[in-house]
């Protein structure tokens, strides 16, 4: 099952991979994505766990018939050491959000009350304005997002999504093999 | 002041940038990187307030000479709607990491113990092994990570480096123009 879209006739795909850390290999891989006519809806590139490896998280937008070879065709690239379609795996998803929304000392503890819902955590404060940071996936954030949005959002700092493979279902991949 | 690093002759900027939200951006924008020989050290990418539009938060090395024009020559390219070199601001930074360690019934309370330090929350738990969620700026992460290396770390998904200027700093700016 995809991720249903309001626009017809587009999927969205999560795709992970493995990469080389070196210069270029963002550009390889975004080339790929351009020349497919795919959109990237969020990435998130960080150091892997192993030496010389980054992970990227890709969100990526295009025709159904496409999209599904995404990784298939990803893994053809050589800077890729590893790449996993996970839409249709039972993987929690996160990503993180500094949001700056307007906050004078009058509506700061309302702010904060509403906020607190959200498991949110305060970044920074100033006279007129207050930035928040949450974690949650992507709905959690488009909702705090609009709660937010009666009181006046400054700017919107989202990171892309990342996943982890739920541990109860490896452990039943395990036992079925 | 920029970042000091192990590797002599090479200094790291942070930069971010609002561009258009539309196919081949980032294909573009990854290809001005390679051509400079910039290395992309942690990328994030997401939807920003502004419908249409884009926050990238690159965080980028090079040699000194000509890492310090990367935001001017970001500049350049007609997708960018507005790009800040953010390393010698007032920033807070900020990202996400899902640290999968290895942790059975007996090891759990230990390290729930340890993380709890770094406000570390669980997003799940299997027979085995569990994943947990920190934000904070690299060093704090850098040091959590260290941290449960003595577990055994069997993966690392980091989000990419967002920022957000402190409030203080932009209430003086306001005052000393």
């Amino acid at each position: 099952m995809s991720t249903s879209q309001n626009i017809p006739n587009i999927e969205t795909r999560t795709v992970v991979a493995l990469v080389e850390d070196r210069p270029g290999v963002l550009a390889r891989i975004a080339g790929f994505f351009r020349r497919q006519g795919f959109n990237i809806e969020s990435l998130a590139v960080g150091k892997s766990e192993k030496e010389g490896l980054s992970r990227m998280t890709f969100v990526v937008e295009g025709a159904p018939d496409v999209i599904g070879l995404v990784a298939a065709k990803l893994d053809r690239l050589i800077e890729i050491v590893e790449v996993i379609d996970i839409t249709e795996e039972n993987f929690a998803y996160r990503e993180m959000a500094l949001i700056k929304i307007n906050a004078d000392e009058k509506i700061r503890g309302e702010i904060l009350q509403l906020a607190n819902v959200f498991r949110v955590r305060v970044v920074d404060v100033g006279a007129d304005e207050m930035t928040i940071e949450t974690t949650g996936d992507s709905k959690k954030i488009d909702s705090l997002i609009e709660l937010m949005n009666q009181y006046g959002i400054i700017e919107i700092m989202r990171t892309g999504r990342v996943a982890v493979l739920r541990s109860s279902l490896e452990i039943n991949t395990k036992k079925e093999k």
